[in-house]
């Protein structure tokens, strides 16, 4: 199968670029670097040391013997796209190449808006190239759980069928997502639903959990072929994050109270999922909702996980909670369509832990403590517009 | 009050502003023109003819003796949105400043980016200046029933609650629009909702009918204090559109089956729907919405109330639905909140139809009779990228 790879120079795009190619298909990759200028923006890097994409990409075939075509260029440039799209031919579009941190999209205005026009943007150009060139191809696009918020009901994959006033009828799962950066990807689920319904389009929106691990069974084949290890306040995510405070004896930060709960998944079982997903495609005209993730925790119990497991001292401490979010809630959502296609979810155990452990202590050095606390507040962002402002473009008259 | 009417130079801006005005309120109005320019690229006008704002602006000080203030300026200037809101300080902003045609937004892949773009980041540029400026401001939307699209059950006000295994939630009621123009609109209603949950802002989402009628009490007192009306097939509304063909003796143009039924409302009653909710503002923290409509008519009903009330000849044709969208389907939305605020509707009647009759008539010789049959295919729209492309930016490696 032709796949190309969208994002496929980021943490998880390149991993599922290795892992497709490895099991037989015909793998391209397009990024346009946005992830490595943010770690220049932000002045953080991965802990885990990272090979250019042309090194990456030289390494795989080296190893493997196996080719990935790599496209370089920004999917919000919908010549390129198009031409990119006519050019590779994919059954299958992976989409991963989005803004992905809600910190960043939600440090100010300017971050708020290059966030949704960068994610919406280049998304609806996938969407017209698949149009234009071949409606039959499958677009599997990366969302989020966090689209969903937490309701006091239970989260069904994508749909619900709701019975109201004796009427009933099946209608997309209402979200309420809890930053700018999840929004866009709320507005892609709905404008790409309805790519579906005009042009007869194939989609899958995979809503992800949280992502933890290092490696995949590819990508410690070679230091080469490493994925990026975030656990910096704004791009890392939590379960990495406290292995990083573990292992420099700091406390682990839980944001509030820490009860609030999230769905996680493995990297090993995301592209893994990614492969059923691209294997197994929806049909014409579908909008095809999988719940992306393996087990549920709350904050308090990752970092008491992190804690108990660490052959170190470790303690815990609560600082407040810079995003607006319920922290004692409901939080049952479904996720059963990719086991049903043959998903064997690997869950957090010691094993798991121990090699996060084992990676972080390679790397310790490399560890720059001050960027792993939050600087950003959901409540105070705001414009952050130069003080010298030059005069109003147009005026009162 | 001090209300600051964004699109203050489009069909219901300029009217709404007027009425404000009119009532005693201190009224600003903000614009960037676009309206007039997609006149410009459509090589349409309106079929009544439109004064400057700066005309308007000084007519209604002639006749009124009230000052209403005008901003220039582009809502995606985040520094111009913010240097406005500081120099007028209104109590309201009413915002009625974005792209607002379905068949516009569905030529092709450009003018569905614009469009979306221009929305989502004028109202995001909008929601941060209140942020910065005064978390008081209250924020009326302009929304569209349209958002909702035609699910089999009741529609309620922006707010559901639903009950499923066993649990029970109210959240934002599921919407499934009918076009990249209306996915806008969905877009921009959960960024407000999630302004209201981080920063505690008000808000009022007005999901309005299709809008029509020529004039209001004010718009009427001078030609120069008129609105635009628009019959052609990109940003003509349907019912206007019928009653120029019907004047021309040309065929009512129904769109398939014509049993697709609609939400209606008089500009008349636009307006004042729009005084009673600045007046009655949202409370801090709330999304609030209301259905601004006040009767429900299938396209079909809509051609034969036309049909019958014109004095002269009048046949009814059905041709090719160009638009995706449900012909058959229940349609039962909720229009209580506006009522309940003391909305006194005025029907479609005969006295409405014959005043519309009244201004064709008048302008007849400005008609251009291509411009009314529909252009726009939601099927065929694609890329129209330029045939002669240059080198693709980037490119396989």
């Amino acid at each position: 199968m032709q796949i190309l790879v969208l994002g496929g120079d980021g943490y998880l795009g390149w991993p599922t670029a290795l892992h497709l190619s490895a099991r037989g298909h015909d793998v391209g990759v397009c990024d346009n670097f946005a992830r490595r200028g943010y770690d220049e923006e932000m002045g953080v890097e991965s802990l885990v040391p990272i090979a250019s994409l042309d090194e990456r990409v030289a390494a795989w075939n080296e190893i493997s013997g196996k080719t990935i075509s790599s496209y370089v260029g920004d999917l919000c440039d919908a010549r390129f796209v198009h031409q990119m799209v006519g050019d590779f031919r994919p059954d299958t579009i992976v989409h991963f190449g989005e803004q992905r941190a809600a910190p960043y999209s939600m440090i100010d205005q300017a971050h708020a808006v290059y966030t949704q026009t960068n994610n919406i943007v280049g998304t609806l150009n996938v969407m017209y190239a698949i149009a234009d060139t071949d409606r039959d191809i499958h677009l599997v696009k990366l969302g989020t759980m966090g689209e969903y918020g937490t309701p006091n009901i239970d989260i069904e994959e994508g749909w619900i069928t709701i019975e109201h006033n004796g009427r009933s009828d099946r209608v997309m799962y209402p979200k309420r997502p809890g930053s700018f950066y999840h929004l866009s990807k709320v507005h892609d689920s709905h404008n790409i639903e309805f790519g579906c319904r005009i042009w007869g389009m194939r989609a899958t929106d995979l809503n992800q959990g949280v992502v933890y691990g290092a490696d995949t069974e590819q990508t410690k084949l070679d230091p080469r072929l490493a994925t990026r290890f975030d656990y910096d306040g704004v791009f890392g995510t939590v379960l990495n994050r406290m292995v990083i405070q573990a292992v420099l004896a700091d406390p682990l930060t839980v944001y509030g109270n820490g009860s609030q709960t999230r769905g996680l998944i493995n990297i090993v079982d995301t592209v893994e999922c990614i492969r059923l997903a691209a294997e197994n495609p929806a049909d014409r005209g579908e909008f095809r909702v999988f719940n992306q993730l393996t087990e549920l925790l709350s904050v308090k119990q990752i970092a008491e996980t992190v804690a108990r497991e660490y052959p170190g001292e470790c303690t815990i401490e609560h600082v407040d909670n810079p995003r607006v979010e319920q922290e004692d809630h409901y939080y049952n959502p479904k996720h059963i369509a990719l086991v049903d296609l043959g998903l064997q979810p690997r869950l957090l155990s010691t094993t798991l832990i121990d090699q996060l452990f084992d990676v972080v202590e390679r790397y310790r050095d490399r560890i720059a403590p001050p960027a792993i606390m939050p600087t950003v507040s959901w409540r105070e962002t705001a414009s952050r517009l130069p003080s010298a402002a030059p005069a109003m473009v147009g005026g009162r008259r």
